[in-house]
């Protein structure tokens, strides 16, 4: 199995690198990913500026191209330019932090996987639930684990993407894996005004996670209480109950 | 009516500055839009960097706020901290460029008006049909009389927001209105590799805009045929029938 591999976080994150590890082990694994950070760039692809690709090796072995893009940059310039063939299964992650709820749609990890549905590849996203000291390695086994029981899943084409979200526990602790839906509950989110060493006001955007009450047949609810939760993500924007209703009036 | 007006080409676009004199007339606009042009940001947010915010007047009169950031970033911190009360409508546009088919999700004027939709706001995006010589004049006339005939329309809730594409003709050849779903056909596009000055590699990002057969009952299909395409869009990207079979299998 051909797998291509990204992120969001940059070609140099941890997460990556344990992806990268463990899926050797299920195939053969080509990175093209980020030269740097692109969080929350969402679903963004570089127009107005050209993309550069950097070829990068690790111990002497050829990882992958580095990409002056985004997530979605990096899905499109590796299948139209930079792989042999076309891959069987696109990766994206593992993100650090979790990509659930209203931030699915902020998400470069998750755009990556959503870019490689559109373009008729079969794709996986995965982040973890954590911002920091995050344990990778016990990650990317979770993940494969995940992988494998899903491969087989009949009705994975590539009109869905599956947006996984991994608890950052050791596996005695992990509750399971749930299918799930979207949240769709507002943020919770502020900005906090700041003066700068120039006297002059900025603002830097936070948001405040205390949410309760988990609905555990949502992604945010299935996580917060230890399952993997996995969501089918599709990249038809439409809302069919308002064009139906629309179609009626009329 | 109070209403919010941004875009994604920057508050110095004429078709922001159309928007703003022809929708006057219907209600109190007040712009929040970007600094500069934010093109196919899709749903970017600003997390790694603050943002700024200045007020700007145009002929002595206030007009809004350019904020440093991207079109949802512009809506987030107008609700946030910049309008003394939540606005009834917001709307995103007049952009230079059509939004239909996979591009919605590259769109930074779609973005805006979903951000909208997630903070519980009615909100409509406008993008024109042509990439040049656009009469904004003339398209804003449209929208108005478009976003009229919509307002009365009751399921018009916060869960979708409307994404209205714009046919670059004069009234009488303007074929009526259409409602429509998002086409999901692939874009054909490819990458044009070019040499720099220094001899370095880079390449440019191209749509081939050749597909034929138009179907009108998308947006991409109705557009082409001279009508204006009102697409419901909703922000939540779980595939139901994946989810029911992965959940009937399990």
């Amino acid at each position: 199995m051909n797998i291509l591999l990204t992120n969001d976080d940059g070609i140099y994150a941890k997460g990556l690198a344990a992806i990268f590890h463990e899926f050797s082990a299920v195939g053969d694994v080509t990175v093209v990913a980020p030269e740097s950070e692109q969080s929350a760039v969402g679903h963004a692809i570089s127009l107005n500026q050209p993309l550069r690709v950097r070829q990068v090796s690790m111990n002497g072995d050829i990882l992958g191209w580095a990409v002056s893009g985004t997530p979605a940059d990096c899905v499109k310039i590796a299948i139209a330019e930079l792989l042999p063939r076309l891959p069987d299964l696109v990766v994206s992650g593992i993100n650090l932090g979790p990509n659930v709820g209203i931030n699915v749609l902020y998400s470069g990890t998750v755009s990556a996987a959503t870019e490689a549905s559109i373009l008729g590849l079969r794709a996986v996203a995965f982040s973890l639930d954590t911002y920091k000291h995050a344990d990778f390695t016990r990650a990317a086994a979770l993940a494969r684990q995940v992988l494998v029981g899903l491969l087989d899943w009949p009705a994975w084409t590539s009109e869905v993407c599956l947006n996984v979200n991994l608890p950052d526990l050791p596996p005695d602790k992990v509750q399971g894996v749930k299918f799930t839906r979207q949240d769709v509950g507002p943020l919770v989110e502020h900005f906090e005004r700041r003066v700068d060493p120039r006297e002059r006001i900025y603002y830097w955007l936070a948001e405040i996670n205390d949410r309760q009450a988990p609905d555990l047949t949502t992604d945010f609810g299935a996580l917060k209480a230890g399952y993997v939760s996995i969501t089918p993500i599709h990249h038809d924007l439409t809302h069919y109950p308002s064009l139906e209703n629309l179609l009626f009036q009329t």
